[in-house]
């Protein structure tokens, strides 16, 4: 049996995109540290890990021997790592989550899956708006994909105080991340042919009343999806200022216009390395003030969501619900907000 | 008045990505006659029409001098050209368009605008599917987009055959031709943030009574334009399969199928350079077969759409309909496919 | 032992980027006869194989049920296309030639091997200015990669009328395909590590004599290879407008010009495509006329090289001296460039 | 006659990519303090430089009302300004630099021009390691280019030690800069056709002896150049180890290793954000220490510069030589380097 502690001590499994930028966020709570993160190669990030003072373990024993080679210091294990955490965020990359879900059982910890593993790994599908409360105390979750989650952060809202009749999402995704070294196709739009695409289904792991389809397509960029999203409301006479005011109330939803320059999601990124965010990164999901508009009762508006770090928080606030360091969702999320500087 | 000639001679004023694809067709027809083009500056592509035998004119005479310092022939100014034709086809750039009508009505021409001009320019918006007869004998008449071209090819018959409750495109726009020297921004989505964008208006000046919304954005590309489509349709019970027969049956309508390899914009332009096509063009809408689906009534699917010649068939018919060439709209398409290579 | 045929009876084993090009340049050949071509997977390449009349063969029997089931006609296999053919192309993937090699031994036919294979495995590096003479009769021969026949046709007759002192390149290599699924980093430069790179020596297969080292770097464009490249010359008092007339005189280069408004490689295709070269191709070595310059007998040049198409007619001569259809190269090239519209 | 200050009042004229940085590096320095900045647009850096208090001034008075309109704080003219500072440094667009020259000469202040100016507008040409000294008290220099810095700091070492025969640069420069809305031409790689480019002639202004000659195009890329390098040595028996190892010595200059998974320029960018750099910068000239060798006394390497910070340092020490706050290049260097975190 859990108990419940004032400090939730954390592994993260997989130091890439999302598992470092978990591993800083946990560095920064107050209730909670970081024990560990695993890494397979001995590439820079374990340097810089070294470096920051962040343990490291390998996966297994004879990865253990090539981080030594370059002068890597390495901890142990994950299953030694395993041992001296309550919780796991398992970053790994998506479709190993079912095989690593049996080392957490036999090691007796909690764990944290990402929106690259399926709803039922974990029978909860988490975001802070909407799941905060079913997740508390639970043992398995997973916070739902970076694209799903910057859904959720619009669609929620309207949907609790305009209702949503049916929504559609075009999904214009980022082809690599990057410092992915292999891109998309370059000079090429390449759609997801599987229609209507996941992501809709996605949503409804979270929100299972909403009546969301989705399309997608990648295209030869790196830094941000963009969303073109039509929503018909339940509720007449909606304007586009009653939407935008709604959202203002929202934490994790920042407004950018173009008239104030910004007109490419280029340059929104822009906005976060100005404000000094860490890495250059903006968990919150961006809409255009200027690009939302509602015509008979239909709301049309574009959003922006950056795909390394949009789920950061998310992980951050779930660690704290299943670990019961908090019971409140509001100040939990003002409180992760807080430490990374995600300030309206 | 204008007399009904078996041979109609055509202007095509500026040479540019559309004017010296109109300006190829035109050579392909034996109902019409290419008297020439307009040039404002002796670059490479002037070279190019003096080998092919184009005749080249300048919009005034100052320019003249210019190319005959290149070593480049020209004929004489557009006013000279303009007396000597029965109809041109405006390829100046957008917004040009007002000024030159002057032009052409001082000398007793017929003109074809393209979409960069509003529907007002010309008081009728052309498509072969849609709106031929209605030009029939016209003195003026618009082109639209390459985009709206590529949307009523697809929504023309869904609208016919089984209606059309309401209809969404989100547009992914390509940022620039591939000879563009400036192009859209690099790795960055921009989001046209006039809500709902311009399209779904500019189909309606062709089929008034279609419901349809459109959003559109910019992506770093040069090949083609993609759209994400959700219709719902008045009839029930349609199916896929309904709907991919349906399309089959019309000419400039073309399938692609991610199961043949074919899952970009970038593999579609490839199939065009396999067939031969000149340019590489490819003047279809093209469809993926794969990426057509139907949930309760609505269908979902992507299309691609070759900006740069996409509505140049469209331009040889909307001739041959004004000039009064051929008074069956699916004759005229057939002839103008046969003559472009354009066989399914 | 071969006998000396009218027409060459060929075989291209492998019908991707190279192989469909090399294919239909054959079948433009008076002298020689295209067998078959060889496929692995059932794509769309190869409907149109079958549409424009290209005989389909297999590697193995096992691909000829996956082929029929798309209603894909396929002759036989590579091993009996083998038996109908004097000599066939291999252009399969880079370094799977050394096993191709043997099926040819044993089936007793000359071939030829692309540039992704070592010199070695030919042990004659074809290049049609440099080495016509050398492949006559020959069983095996290789011909050099698209950035390598670039180089030699712009380095040969520098070398033979003024002398080379010494050459360095800088290749700025595209990153992938037009019609690759899976490009390089986008939004990134990836160097060649291996420092100088390959392409130095390569060029030293067919020139041995010249001294040039390379360096090289992918980015995120798919149309062509530039090249910066500085000679220093062994004679004195050569200007830029001697080099210029000096290339203007061979086959194979051609000139085009920032003042005409061609100033990137995209404006380069797109002359290809204005041209109506089949697929847009442009086989020829392309030099910035005004990006030529001279100081200090060091000559400075920037070319492109279109990495599909440039070693198309050096795959067309090679069969031609193999064969001993043609004992005179310059004829040969002659005939080849007249056969592809490679026409000054 | 201006004396010597514990403590440089600077004006930074221009908050755009380079101005914002120097603004900020200014902040961070304890014998600087920043007066104020201009801006000409009410955009949305203007709203950030009101929240992280830094003072905006306009250039004229006119658009103080525009900035006023958006709620933007403004504290006077840049006429106001100069009578506040003892010197300004100049970012604004390449070329204006001359007509501001004539205000700062008014306003009796020292000023530092960028790269984007012709060496003459000064007569001093700056970088850190090889003309401090030559700067010191000084009213006006010219910090180089971006490009320029990036060759320099590692040439001046190898010229000083080993000594340079003669050196050539392939400059591949990234298209656009992240937050531009109109970038250089997409998928394609455009050449700078003035021969040899004006890099080597820049390069020369700060080491004239140094015999470089330079070629240059631009990518569609928004993050790095990256620099193909070859180095004949004065010195023979040079090895790659020594070099390696001299400029290991050096600040300003890091390395990455492809064996530790760098090997593009976006992952460099990546190093950058893990490091936790302020807007991701990284200020480095980078040099792949395994894309590093030396052959026949000739040394190749490839190195990649920040565009958007490289010169931010040089920028400062700039300041701390002209106003006599510092005599020691080496202890400006370093304090610069601490207080923005360029640690090795």
């Amino acid at each position: 049996m859990e108990v419940v502690r004032l400090v939730a001590r954390v592994a993260v499994n997989g130091f890439g995109t999302i598992g470092k930028r978990v591993a800083r966020a946990v560095m920064l709570q107050d209730d909670m540290e970081l024990i560990g993160v695993t890494k397979t190669r001995p590439t820079y990030e374990a340097i810089i890990a070294n470096r920051d003072g962040i343990p490291l373990y390998t996966v297994d024993e004879k990865q253990q021997k090539q981080f030594s080679e370059q002068g890597i210091k390495v901890e142990g294990t994950l299953q030694e790592l395993l041992t001296k955490v309550d919780i796991v965020v398992d970053c790994t990359p998506g479709g190993t989550g079912e095989k690593n879900k049996k080392l957490y059982e036999e090691a007796g910890v909690k764990a944290i899956f990402q929106g690259g593993e399926e709803h039922e790994i974990a029978g909860l599908s988490f975001n802070a708006f909407a799941t905060y409360d079913h997740a508390y105390g639970k043992r398995w979750a997973r916070v739902v994909s970076c694209n799903t989650t910057g859904l959720i952060r619009t669609l929620y809202p309207l949907d609790r105080v305009f209702g949503i009749e049916d929504a559609f999402a075009a999904i214009i995704r980022r082809g690599a991340d990057p410092a992915e070294s292999k891109g998309s196709a370059l000079n090429a739009v390449e759609p997801d042919l599987e229609i209507p695409t996941h992501h809709g289904h996605d949503v409804r792991t979270v929100l299972p009343w909403v009546n969301i389809n989705t399309m997608a397509a990648k295209v030869p960029t790196t830094n941000m999806h963009v969303h073109c999203i039509r929503v018909k409301l339940k509720k007449t006479g909606v304007t586009a200022r009653d939407v935008l005011s709604l959202w203002d109330q929202m934490p994790r939803i920042r407004f950018v216009s173009g008239k104030h320059g910004i007109k490419t999601s280029g340059q929104i990124m822009e906005i976060a390395r100005d404000l000094g965010r860490h890495s250059g990164d903006f968990a919150e999901t961006i809409v255009w003030e200027d690009g939302t508009g509602v015509e008979d009762s239909t709301l049309y508006y574009y959003q922006a969501v950056h795909q390394e770090s949009d789920v950061i928080p998310e992980n951050i606030d779930c660690i704290r619900s299943m670990m019961e360091l908090e019971r409140d969702a509001s100040r939990s999320i003002r409180k992760t907000d807080r430490s990374l500087g995600i300030i309206k």
